[in-house]
């Protein structure tokens, strides 16, 4: 394809796209897709010859889309949202065209220092102590895709502080000479502190649980008490995780609380704020991240709640030292003239490779300015709020947990309803919702009761949608 | 920004980009760009309010540019490509509009069947025995963002595989109880191979670096005498880390007399054939993977050679077992009625959240066909012999490797000048052509060599810029 088909091809992709975002609610939120459905359509075998860019797309249109589950769809209220916005797509669409690699200073040094004013850009959004001033309690920051891989670097990171790097050093033994490293998380903890914990090595019997309070926050007195007693033991206190926000009912694990705990044993403390670190841009929320300062990392999604495409997770360190002797590799062929001087990202993560993200994130945070940042993550919170009030309101109907930010956990509990049943009937209202297509929701299990999950972050949802996201939940009732 | 003003918006940047695709040539390839120099031109602080995107597209042409490395440009030979086209910009941009989240069947299931089709596909192109037929060994894929991430899960399967999942199975002890693995590769394994072992524990005293012959292909008798000294000495041999065409030089190490070393000890092979794997799409280079049925994992990376803009790696296994209880998590907030029938990917790598990269492989893959694919990659090898022979037909110039695909290394070594002032002229050569600008290129060392290396892969690249290339060296030797 030569650059005029690409300009022809661009301009129409361009149009589909600018259709899809203004009429996006005219699909179904969810795929109605069957397993196998769109395999069926593709072909075995890759074409000996080339193909037309236009039959391409129109096959794109014919036989994805259909398969395609709307998380751009203003009345998508599942998981945590992945958002995104036009300014982000515009910035995609320039990285990808660059093609840079982002791995090392020179290998594009506009890609590297925009990084870098980027994360400090958030970092003051989100009132996160940030940069160099001499004091060592200062953030630093990189961009990663996932806070799977970030946590899973603070992870590596804490293993290696704990041990004085002897899984890593020249000659170490690897963690098979570390003994038995220990990390705390409460149960609500995301799935990816237990994955990350399993390819750390840190084994399944060394996570432990911490209880939580009546609102699923960690309990800093327990944690306080289940480090003693491993230290009594003679086991290795090594890493505290605490969630900002838990990805079943957005509880606030208490920084305040559990950072002095970790200072006193000198555990690594990471925190995992992936939807909510958004919500801290705005004053009135700020306390959520109410002793950060007490951590040695921190990470949250601009790609969940900050209008910036899926992916683009800030990952922020207090010293880089650690990463940087963890995941360095310095071969001969990786190394320039610059490195005493500049930044390599490329020792700040485990991939190499590094796309060009921050371009993405400068356009977001410019074509919305910060005034407009808060304004819709204050509006998804009240969102929020207004719909848990709803819920509330309605005798049949209860709320399951508090609602600090932009989800709702409730169910549909009519007094008649055994626990059994009103599990059974609110696994099936959602399945029945969802395969409407109107809106898309997702559940969660709380003390083993099946719950309705609605989270509200999506770019594109009004007022509007959250009150029709009502009404066909309550309309599927009576059906 | 509404519809309209993104349709307006994203018609001027795709004029912009089909300009840049047809004009990349008049750039300068390595930016000149000083430490600092983009820094100061972006503020300290995010706006407050919104900035019109015409003045963002602005700045990103006057700021920005000038700091960027132009991985598009057809006279870029540095490191191994990350090359493009325009069929997966396109690919690009819609999976950026979707926004899609592939890390489950049901959150698009579009993207997850395409994902396996195209993995199939690409399993043929290379002649990888692929897709389930009853028999063990054949392989199955997925999509990761690079190869240093693949061979990462590689590591940890391997790790899991030798210990019976000790580290990992409910209960565990972690590999602190697993006693000293070991890893096999030859000193030319890429960097993220000692990376991935770092992040996974093994430990630098486990990692055992094999012998090379004389093309620095790794020694297989070498590998058994190791791997047997090991178990003698109470060692855990674990794993074997082959590379299909190393960083440094391009060398092939043979799997077909790996291979059996490895399975006859037991030991997990993974191959790294990150740049090569593309060129066994034709058959004349098929034999390159000859004995890559022994293997238990396989990487190459599209985004590398074949078309595909970074990030896309693609990642083979036999038997996603080992992944899935590796890496397999599963809160109830992820589970849906389909898990039993469908493939949900997000087991099969280290992040939760994946991208739709399918969408953009297959644009590529379909748009190119395969017969132009292999005109390019055998357009690109045929173009690393010609300079090769270029080389060798004059006196002051040294090849100094075996060049089995697209990849020159090479000095200019005049008779009169000693090891040490040809390693100093060859670094001085190196900085004046890539800071002129026409070219780039970097280097590796063999044996205390200073070595230039042309790594020809860029999309654009033709028979007139590696001519150019010669030209601009041998010019450059005379100033």
């Amino acid at each position: 394809m030569d650059a005029a088909e690409f300009r022809r091809h661009g301009h129409d992709v361009i149009d589909w796209i600018a259709d899809y975002l203004e009429n996006s609610e005219q699909y179904p939120v969810m795929s109605s897709s069957r397993p196998g459905e769109t395999a069926a359509l593709i072909p075995d075998h890759a074409p000996e010859e080339s193909e037309d860019m236009s039959t391409i797309l129109a096959d794109f249109r014919r036989d994805i889309l259909p398969g395609v589950t709307h998380w751009n769809h203003p009345r998508f209220f599942a998981y945590f949202p992945a958002n995104n916005s036009a300014p982000s797509v515009l910035g995609e669409m320039l990285s990808a065209a660059l093609g840079v690699n982002a791995m090392l200073w020179q290998t594009s040094p506009a890609a590297t220092e925009l990084e870098e004013k980027m994360m400090a850009w958030l970092g003051e959004l989100i009132g996160l102590p940030y940069g160099a001033d001499g004091s060592q309690d200062r953030f630093h920051g990189v961009i990663q895709d996932t806070a799977s891989t970030a946590t899973l670097c603070a992870l590596v990171c804490a293993r290696e502080k704990c041990t004085a790097f002897a899984v890593n050093a020249v000659g170490a033994a690897g963690l098979a000479g570390a003994g038995a490293l220990r990390l705390y998380c409460s149960p609500e903890a995301h799935s990816s502190v237990v994955k990350g914990a399993k390819i750390a090595g840190f084994g399944s019997e060394n996570i432990v649980l911490v209880d939580v309070d009546e609102s699923r926050a960690m309990d800093a007195e327990d944690l306080d008490r289940r480090i003693t007693t491993d230290l009594t033991n003679g086991l290795i206190p090594c890493c505290v995780v605490a969630t900002v926000g838990t990805t079943g009912t957005t509880a606030i694990d208490p920084l305040e609380r559990i950072g002095p705990v970790a200072r006193r044993h000198g555990l690594w403390l990471h925190v995992d704020a992936a939807l909510a670190g958004s919500a801290a841009i705005l004053p009135e929320k700020r306390w959520i991240l109410n002793g950060v300062e007490h951590a040695d990392s921190f990470v949250f999604n601009p790609h969940k709640w900050l209008f910036t495409n899926f992916d683009c997770s800030a990952y922020f360190v207090k010293d880089p030292e650690h990463l940087e002797r963890t995941m360095a590799i310095n071969p001969d062929y990786l190394q320039t003239d610059r490195d005493r001087e500049v930044r390599n990202f490329r020792d700040w993560g485990i991939p190499l490779g590094r796309r060009f993200r921050a371009l993405k994130l400068w356009f977001v945070l410019r074509n919305f300015g910060a005034r407009r940042l808060r304004e819709k993550i204050a509006g998804h919170i009240a969102l929020a709020e207004e719909f848990s009030g709803w819920v509330e309101a309605e005798p049949d109907w209860e709320l399951m947990a508090p609602v600090p930010l932009n989800t709702v956990c409730f169910r549909h509990r009519p007094t008649a309803w055994s626990e059994t049943e009103c599990n059974e009937r609110n696994k099936d209202l959602m399945d029945r919702v969802n395969a409407a297509g109107r809106i898309y929701l997702t559940h969660t299990t709380l003390d083993g009761r099946f719950t309705l999950r609605v989270a509200i972050g999506q770019t594109q949802t009004e007022r509007e949608h959250v009150v029709e996201a009502w009404e066909v939940l309550r309309e599927a009732c009576n059906q």
